[in-house]
């Protein structure tokens, strides 16, 4: 199978950086082709503005990136991320979490490859269905923090609440099927044989990257929510969940966190 | 009092773009001084690297921006933020929400200038004390969806969850007093009336920026968690929230969401 990875860290010798060689070699001695988008190696430009459209500056932002994105007018190095992805059956972002969220650079690669018409457009099924569908994804991320400090009652909140913006919102909304995030915590407190931990954790959640059950989201149009089309409501349906559920578990099949 | 807008969008004829001029021009003619710092006129570099720490390059990335904070050697365009950051009443992020969160140039701001030993540290407190504590904080942002798509049955989830990472993880983490966002939604369908209507209302949540009671998370240090410095295991004591409250707003006070 073929594999992106999306790799974020300014610091080749991190415990990011180690990991992402793992999973090149991990991946490669399985068989699979391995692609990696190293953002800093390319100093990637992180922000998206009108210089990616070729002249295109109207009638405003987001519809510019369509009309770039439709002529074949976007600059070239947006143009190759998005047929990295289009080549991708899996799909790894692979970060240290910076105040609760990726670094700037990652946020730039969504920014500017994942443009209307592209990854999301005013006819584009959402939520389970889109132009990713079929794909794979998994956010492979690092805390500098205590892992008691990630649970619903730790006092960062949880980490699987934390992730949802960009698993539920950024994955999940341009249709690829999200596992669940590979997460490891105190990267700054690291000896050898918590590497070695954290390394063997890494291999086994990669060796089944392919046969495990995604995070199970609910479909926008698996009759969950109300409306049948991105212009309508589309709340989740009365009764849907298990009584008392609230918060983004209302979002995931089967989940009865209350 | 003294205001800062950091403002993020590539359009200036955005809705985001005249809500900036709103903001500076009403809040000057109550009197107060404000400063703009408008990433995209200032080209700001959105990834942070050891490009920022004149050669500092250890003992890793979050350790070296310490180091070169202590030692003044930060380049000059994060001291001079920093500089605005100390001289601030009132920080105003204003922003279009891309992919529910922050721009990316927005995020680099954040990364760069929120440097260790700065903005946070292994001795400073977090969450109600801390470096910007007495300051306050507004997010301000603008979504292309529809409103009932943000709502916690909305397919998105709740507005006030999908920022939580800000306003809870950077903002009050920092010490900011936060006050409730000012959201508004389906920016790419505005007429003039609507406008009209949205500048009302941002006009009325300016006026009272420095009087309306803010967010009321819990403070880490207030007794609502478990240990007493960073190093513990804080989590929130049991009994502290209501019956049945789950996800992000237990860790505000009184929230009875269940």
């Amino acid at each position: 199978m073929n594999v992106l990875i999306v790799y974020a860290h300014p610091d080749s010798n991190s415990l990011t950086g180690s990991l992402k060689d793992l999973a090149v070699s991990t991946l490669r001695a399985d068989g699979h082709d391995v692609v990696v988008t190293d953002l800093y190696a390319m100093k990637w430009q992180a922000a998206a503005d009108f210089t990616d459209f070729d002249g295109i500056t109207g009638p405003d932002f987001m519809h510019a990136s369509g009309e770039a994105y439709r002529s074949g007018r976007l600059i070239e190095d947006i143009r190759a991320e998005q047929q990295k992805l289009l080549d991708a059956d899996l799909v790894i972002l692979q970060f240290p979490l910076w105040w609760f969220t990726m670094p700037a650079i990652l946020k730039g690669w969504i920014d500017r490859v994942f443009t209307y018409d592209f990854a999301y457009g005013a006819k584009m099924p959402r939520y389970g269905a889109g132009p990713f569908a079929g794909k794979r994804a998994l956010v492979a991320t690092i805390t500098g923090g205590r892992i008691g400090h990630y649970t619903e009652r730790g006092v960062n909140g949880s980490i699987d609440d934390l992730l949802f913006p960009i698993n539920h919102g950024v994955l999940s909304f341009t249709g690829f099927d999200v596992l669940k995030p590979f997460v490891e915590h105190s990267a700054a407190h690291l000896d050898d044989q918590r590497y070695t931990e954290i390394a063997e954790r890494y291999r086994q959640r990669l060796a089944t990257a392919f046969t495990a059950e995604p995070i199970p989201y609910r479909q926008e149009s698996g009759g969950d929510y109300t409306g049948v089309t991105y212009q309508d409501g589309s709340e989740l349906v009365s009764g849907r969940e298990s009584p008392g559920t609230s918060g983004f578990a209302l979002h995931i099949v089967g989940s009865d966190r209350r």
